[in-house]
């Protein structure tokens, strides 16, 4: 059994991208097993264990990761995460894999090839609302597969703000507005927010949004009128429903699950798409299963590793 | 983070029981989340994500367990496992345990707490269906805990039954026809069967039967008429009516959930007993993620681990 520490730095952005592509290709097709995550609530978080199997990646296993929003306080990331391999032929377990920044990047990915199928043009400014891990991986993604001409970041902190965008003077990276974030073309949500901080009236035709914040029931970003005017993809309707930007809007009857235009797996596989330049599309990311399978795919084949023993007879 | 390789060699069977009926009584009080093992179907096999949190013993985590039928002709155990520990004020993975060995300990654990309450009497003759890893964890435990004068063991193999019943000549072990083996006060099943092995004229009134085996849609080993006239307690009513030995005749309409007499925690708590010498106590066995947990706290007391580095910052 191997034990892999810290491989995600033998990975690049658009590699991961390639392989978020064709997990969500096979999930497109139906050729995936993914029960929905169970969630587990602990004093102050939760966690969430998420099983899948991809028979034609031939890799089976589990990720199981935490949201402890306090966890800052104890100079501790909010999200950690572990991902455990078995042999699809026996069962053993092949691998585990420290998951913490492979599950920024595969949510990353995800946001990388929705921006690349669905943005109006791929000549864009990018909008980029919240300042942490997750803004950094979706700059990261997009900015792999789009030709993005200027960066706007707002955060709650505007220091923030301006910390991340240091990091991106290439592609003339600035902190702005709120209001200025979301006059892009496309525009990346990332805040843990629990009622909808982007405004209907700021959003206008022709714009492509992320809503990648909201994954547990009871968060939105997106004021709900925003949805009633675009086509919302989702990565997968069944957790979209339960705890994506389309949960609460659900549960208020304001958004119907007949509503969701598609699936990301089926704009990958060309089945659905943009239709014009004007409308406004949104994926509605929340994490799949299958993301992690992909990391996992991609790590064990060139990650450092340690071997541990795994003594299975007595 | 630390690793545990091979922990099930600092345990005692007795303690393992304790351990069990201690956790068993947190589920009777309804102090635990547990929600229903998730399957994944592999081409020859399975394998179940099992998270659960008690916190009681402030443990909360996730066991991923395979069933590979076979694996034996690959020198491998059917069934292996692997058990991750979360702490629950940070949602930050402590600990990683091989649980192969302590899979089998915890559902004999389960078998003894049960053969305590239920067995007619405290000085028994032990029925053993089945001969295999299972078979000899379920004798460890009831011995343990019941006051054994003589076993019988049936296989379908009949040198395996007396390959086991050689270690246990200190309680007048020996190979058996399945007749034999069912005309004890204490019974155990253990056996893989899709159909009832196990006939009803076979069961005398005042014997307590461990219904091990079924532990997955299809599986059964007793017939039908003996819940009939038993009283049937199981680990977990969701569990048990989805996959334990009462599965298959809920599903025909032959049993119905309202007529399970009680859980084991009930049972453990005094709340539900054996109310006379003749009547017939079953026990449905599907085994629990807090079984899990509860050799993991054993585990983190004192297993020998290695440290695991789990760098989480960039």
């Amino acid at each position: 059994m191997k034990y892999y520490p810290a491989s995600h730095t033998v990975l690049d952005v658009y590699e991961v991208n390639r392989a978020i592509e064709e997990i969500f290709a096979e999930h497109g097709r139906g050729k995936v097993q993914m029960p929905p995550k169970l969630y587990i609530t602990l004093p102050t978080g939760d966690f969430r264990t998420m099983p899948a199997y991809v028979p034609g990646l031939h890799i089976a296993g589990v990720k199981i990761v935490n949201v402890h929003p306090q966890n800052r306080e104890k100079h501790l990331p909010t999200v950690m995460a572990l991902t455990v391999i078995l042999d699809e032929d026996t069962g053993m377990p092949l691998a585990i894999i420290n998951a913490t920044t492979l599950t920024d990047m595969r949510t990353g990915g995800a946001g990388g090839v929705a921006a690349k199928y669905l943005a109006p043009t791929q000549s864009s400014t990018l909008g980029v609302v919240g300042s942490g891990r997750q803004a950094l991986a979706q700059i990261a993604a997009i900015t792999a597969e789009c030709d993005v001409q200027e960066i706007r970041i707002w955060s709650k902190t505007p220091a923030h703000a301006e910390k991340l965008a240091a990091l991106w003077k290439t592609h003339d990276a600035v902190g702005a507005t709120l209001e200025k974030c979301c006059n892009c073309e496309i525009i990346v949500t990332t805040t843990p927010s629990r009622s909808p901080i982007i405004k209907d009236e700021w959003i206008h035709e022709g714009t492509h949004i992320n809503a990648i914040g909201a994954d547990a029931p009871g968060k939105e970003e997106l004021d709900p009128q925003i949805l009633l005017r675009s086509r919302v993809f989702v990565d997968d309707k069944d957790q979209a429903i339960h705890s994506g930007e389309i949960n609460v809007p659900i549960r208020k009857g304001l958004f119907q699950a007949e509503d969701i235009a598609g699936t990301l797996g089926e704009v990958v596989l060309g089945r659905k798409k943009r239709e014009s330049n004007d409308e406004i599309t949104v994926f509605d990311s929340t994490g799949l299963a299958i993301q992690d399978l992909a990391m996992a795919h991609l790590v064990m084949e060139r990650g450092e590793w340690q071997e541990l023993s795994f003594p299975v007879h007595k």
